[in-house]
């Protein structure tokens, strides 16, 4: 049985170790996986050829088969940059098909108590597209937890004496929401930045 | 980006055959993956090592690396049987230490509607061990469900012409619970089970 088998004992560590994923999980996935054989081998084939094929752009960080990546090298406005923290942060920006500019990804957000220094992220490597002159704008849309407000704060005060405009994604009331169920917090911000109608 | 990896577009694929993924989880799955490479190799790895060692025991069908597997081969009691539906099942009755028989998967429960027949599930092959005349009694543990009920009544009909015991995991109000939020089927099987102070 299966106290016996090693190799299933380390499928479940292994599975664990994926967000989400605790005992009870494991053991559901892994009796999927052994149920559908043929799944589980595409599926360890396909995990092989991410690691292989994909890897960081050289450009903006992000993840892909060629280097640079697709949104480097293509015709994108170049003059409007917007940082974000991991790649699938930049998927969610381009889902919205309302930003035509580039990308830059920071692998991360700022967070001292955790190690997570200036040198630990792209920073480095957004200076040096900055100063190519090229950019007029950053947009930042690094979360909106303590982490991801302080890397704002901090790439804001970095990148503004260069001469270029900084913003950030505005804060307000999400689509769709019953104001009586929105925290207060969001509802100070969203009418600090109220609009005209 | 994202959109020219074929090799990510095949993970997110892979990774939705597994039970409870869906497009968002997938995703989560995927980008963790490519964070941590070195668990990814380990993962992929594992897949392969499960598949290639983990078989099914010929005894009784659970799965194990060495066939017969552990527990087929051990000293435990030879005159009681538990049947179960899939190998995690057995596991759930063995972790209640209350057990001390063999057991048999039947890798299923049937379902003629999806094509489940007596002869899709490892029946014949329970028969034939039944046939030994060393089983005294048979402890059906097939699930709660329509199926797991359905194949309970076939295997009683099916086994007791043989002049053997054939018994069922009650029913009942599961430890812990409030009367007042137990479904009431299982309070009437609860009643009709009662049994003395």
């Amino acid at each position: 049985m299966l106290q016996s088998s090693n190799s299933f004992a380390r499928l479940l560590a292994e599975l664990q170790k994926l967000p989400g994923v605790g005992e009870k999980t494991a053991l559901r996935l892994a009796f999927h996986l052994l149920k559908y054989p043929e799944n589980t081998a595409a599926l360890a084939e396909s995990l092989g050829e991410v690691l292989s094929r994909v890897k960081f752009c050289s450009v903006c960080f992000g993840i892909t088969e060629e280097d640079p990546c697709r949104l480097c090298s293509s015709d994108r406005d170049e003059t409007s940059l917007c940082v974000v923290e991991e790649p699938q942060d930049l998927l969610a920006v381009e889902r919205t098909r309302a930003f035509r500019g580039r990308y830059h990804v920071l692998q991360g957000a700022l967070s001292p108590l955790n190690g997570v220094t200036p040198d630990r992220l792209r920073i480095a490597e957004l200076m040096r597209r900055l100063e190519e002159g090229t950019v007029r704008e950053v947009v930042i849309a690094t979360n909106f937890s303590v982490e991801g407000e302080t890397t704002a704060l901090y790439l804001a005060r970095q990148i503004k004496p260069l001469g270029i405009r900084v913003t950030r994604l505005a804060h307000g009331i999400p689509l769709g929401s019953d104001l009586e169920y929105v925290d207060a917090a969001t509802v100070q911000r969203a009418l600090e930045g109220r609009s005209e109608l």
